[in-house]
């Protein structure tokens, strides 16, 4: 395999840093992970500009323009072979001696791009799965997709100890995300989902499945959702860049649309499917 | 100079990490720096502990021993021929695919230590500085010494930004500490600071100062203080590691006991620099 480290691709085996780059010190970076389906980079230009923009957010100057970039990922995903699969990317603050004060004006960020296997998980899909939920301890500029994801992986692994498929965090009563994932619910026809401040990510998924929404006929709110009031709602479901529209038949131990996949979530799962590059191609639909 | 990583000492160039250990990726991973003075490893008890503490509360085991540990330790001080700096040592999850779930049991934590420069500011210690406050949008488990440092990382350089030292925390009114000191306030000869809870870090000098405040008869109260009230204190100051006990002589604008390092703060500083090894071949006293 082929690793992008800043302009050279070069050998997986080689693909180490610096003890000292900020983002092994501080995680003191950002990332970004893009879906390839059929060899086609999938929203590329929605994933670099939400890379510049957190990148923007903690001062970080990209080392390539977006034009270049774009041009190096689709060399990464050409030499690499990437048919049905992701792209991996983070940049961080450089390499220097450690200290909370960013380094000098000469000290170029650091980027590395590598492909990662993504399969579409078609069977939970079908079925739908389970999740948790757990308080919301992350610091408050969710909006930046940054390296800082512990409490990210520690409520992850949360949700598998308990044979679960996601944690779902609630942020002072309001239900936010997931951690690796938005989250959705569904009340008489209408999908609610938090509203993009600094709370959650604005996922590019998510911006595809308000799109897939609009062509679906169903419409959508972004409003605050009170965790107390869940069980209000018909249907839920995640998303995220990998696992698209995932269905959520249980919240906490309770069922949702008796179980079962909800129709609504199921037209919008197809929906985003009719989004996807040559779709027709692959067979699932 | 020489790194320990894991269990062997490598040459500075050779200290590199694979691209997909955890810490590079998620912050995955927690941190210690221990001050070196006159050769004698600080507290080096103290740190280790917490140290363990720290991988304990995000579920890392840590790869060796404190006991082996410790004699690493003093192995990396003694081949560097440390004699007055520092230690900054980092435990991380381990390399393994990205994922955000943990890896397997079979992969190691991974161990890097090495000298970081460290001397005692004895100007500023003499002169004071100026600190600004900024909201505390840091996650709320700061008693883990993660590597999730990028809010502390945007709070030091807005402070330097500003021509300042230092900025201090305020989470929902309350003052919590430093972006990467502990904070205090002296009023009526006593001094208030944060109580150790999820908000702060207990520093290891935190604790030796509430010991050298003991030693010099000065009265401690650990609990909240109101950013709305700071200015009903008459010194403020803050500590680290690295700089000890550093008195505050202006908070966002605001004079304390006239510009100067107050009394309280001052004895305090010569009651702490009493508890260090050594202390009187080092000149200052």
């Amino acid at each position: 395999m082929k690793i992008l480290m800043n302009t050279k691709l070069i050998d997986r085996g080689q693909a180490k840093v610096d003890i000292e780059d900020r983002g092994y010190q501080f995680g003191d970076g950002v990332y970004e992970v893009i879906r390839v389906y059929e060899g086609e980079i999938f929203t590329m230009d929605e994933h670099l500009q939400r890379l510049e923009r957190s990148a923007g957010e903690i001062k970080i100057s990209l080392p390539y323009s977006l034009t270049e970039l774009k041009d190096r990922i689709r060399e990464l995903v050409s030499v690499n072979q990437v048919w049905d699969g992701g792209i991996y990317m983070q940049v961080t603050r450089g390499v220097s001696p450690r200290n909370h004060l960013f380094p000098g004006s000469d000290i170029p960020a650091q980027l590395v791009a590598y492909p990662i296997p993504s399969k579409r998980p078609e069977e939970l899909q079908k079925t739908g799965v389970e999740v948790i939920t757990a308080e919301d301890m992350r610091w408050k500029r969710c909006d930046i997709k940054s390296l800082n994801l512990l409490w990210n992986v520690m409520a992850k692994q949360e949700a598998a100890d308990a044979g679960k498929f996601e944690t779902i965090f609630v942020r002072d009563g309001i239900v936010t995300e997931g951690s690796s994932t938005n989250f959705y619910a569904v009340k008489d026809g209408t999908v609610y989902t938090h509203p993009s401040n600094h709370f959650i990510l604005n996922g590019i998924t998510r911006l595809k499945i308000l799109e897939a929404c609009r062509n679906a006929g169903v419409n959508t709110v972004e409003r605050e959702i009170q965790a107390s009031e869940l069980d209000q709602y018909e249907e839920a479901f995640i998303s995220s860049t990998t696992i698209e529209v995932m269905p959520i038949v249980k919240i906490d131990g309770k069922s949702y649309s008796k179980g079962k996949p909800g129709p609504v979530t199921l037209s919008i799962q197809k929906a985003f499917r009719d989004l996807l590059p040559d779709r027709k191609k692959d067979g699932v639909l």
